[in-house]
């Protein structure tokens, strides 16, 4: 099997994508930061039964870190990554520098309200501005019919939806359900940097918020119930909790208590920070 | 000859635009907030030459007005406008309400640094926001070829120019010459404001420039140049100067004084407040 066509330039995608819409084929994105593992391959199944093309970026965006943040040890992989992509059977790898997505002068910045605000907001300020814009951008460069994203990352996946419905950009927000390991934990790039005593005590996240979750769709009390999840991930061993919430599914505001929702955690292991989030059933 | 196609949704806009691209048309774009003067309809002849389909959209932004400035009483005048866009030939008016363009729960915001800094924005900070996002929603409505702007808006071409290159939206950006009254007033809706002993001094504005602007291409001191043509525009009448600042032409950053560049102020009468513009011929 071929590998992908790989293109660092946005002239050279466009070109590309040209050639194809000629041939009348439709067009699914997987925007990605590389570190390719089954969570994404999972995204881009989805994206090949979605479209007649797959196209991934790969792209660790510096505007969605802040300056304290792993920028420079997330992890970087591409000749794997294009390994993987081949087994998968992705069409196109796009592959941009920092100056090919930002060149010198670059100077906007999208910033969307609405789902944004707290959960990971109230701990990376700037993060949903700098995914906002480099979506943005890649939804410009590629002009696909649709990209796939993962559940993983609740609060984007919320974010870029209100962004395309705001900004009137013609692309259809696919969400894709979480891929986890077979002791629950979700699949994330920065699972490579735990070692296997905090991989052992990370599998205790998705537990805790099944359980919570269990109770939330029962109809127990929102406040006790998140107060204690946070205790038992503490218990479990985690350094610190940022959050444990229960929110409204689609605008992350206030869930009513006697409807569905989302419960949402963001929680710290030695200098790593994971998140994970699960459906809360209506009653 | 027949008027334009009226459409005041996204979703006929685009059907129209669907209809001519499969017929392999070109598309030129100008927006306008309506009450079209001669101006606009220079812009229109301009897209005409430009593509073959030629889309006004008429929309009075609300994001681009601050709560102490003109949005009530500023010009609408729809009828006239459809006639004004018969006569041009143009093929299409897009003429969105107020939540078409912003439903309920509309959340998004770009802000476009590099030419937006300082002049305008010092006194409507949130101006070229309101203005980046909805040039934004209206090319990823229309998809146009390419768009005119005048330059008699001269620091709002600079900025949107800058939005295209940043997010990689694929129009091309036409800067139009501004048009003027035989006495070198530039057209704008806002002239309709003025009255008689006001259009007299008015008339002063685009004098002062274009003497100031020839002190500066021979080399005159920037500083006591547009000193004195503040000066000179409060001895003709003007109430108010916010500002006259001589700039280098692409980043309105500062102009290095042996070369061209472009004059720009805005100045009051009354309660209108009218901006113009001109080039700084290089030396």
């Amino acid at each position: 099997m071929s590998g992908p066509i790989v293109v660092d330039s946005v002239a050279a995608l466009r070109a590309q994508i040209r050639d194809w819409r000629q041939d009348g084929q439709t067009i699914a994105m997987v925007p990605t930061m590389g570190a390719l593992h089954d969570g994404h391959i999972s995204l881009i199944r989805i994206a090949l039964e979605k479209a007649e093309r797959c196209v991934v970026s790969i792209f660790v965006n510096p505007t969605q870190f802040a300056p304290t943040e792993d920028l420079d040890k997330y992890p970087r992989q591409l000749v794997r990554d294009l390994d993987r992509l081949r087994e998968a059977g992705a069409h196109l790898a796009f592959t941009p520098g920092v100056t090919e997505m930002y060149p010198a002068g670059f100077a906007t910045k999208i910033s969307v309200g609405g789902p944004s605000s707290g959960l990971e907001t109230d701990f990376r300020p700037t993060f949903f501005d700098g995914v906002a814009t480099v979506v943005t951008k890649l939804f410009l460069q590629a002009a696909p019919d649709c990209a796939v994203f993962g559940e993983k990352d609740y609060q984007q996946l919320c974010v870029v939806r209100q962004l395309c419905r705001d900004l009137d950009l013609p692309v259809e927000i696919i969400g894709a359900p979480t891929v986890r390991d077979p002791h629950g934990l979700a699949m994330s790039s920065r699972n490579a940097y735990l070692s296997e005593v905090e991989l052992g005590v990370a599998r205790n996240l998705n537990l805790v918020l099944r359980q919570t979750a269990a109770k939330l769709a029962s109809g127990g009390d929102e406040a006790s119930a998140v107060g204690e999840a946070a205790e038992a991930l503490v218990r479990a061993g985690f350094r610190k909790v940022d959050y444990v919430a229960a929110r409204e599914a689609v605008t992350l505001g206030p869930r009513r208590q006697d409807r569905g929702g989302r419960l949402l955690a963001a929680v710290w292991l030695g200098t790593t920070r994971l998140i994970d989030n699960i459906e809360i059933s209506p009653a």
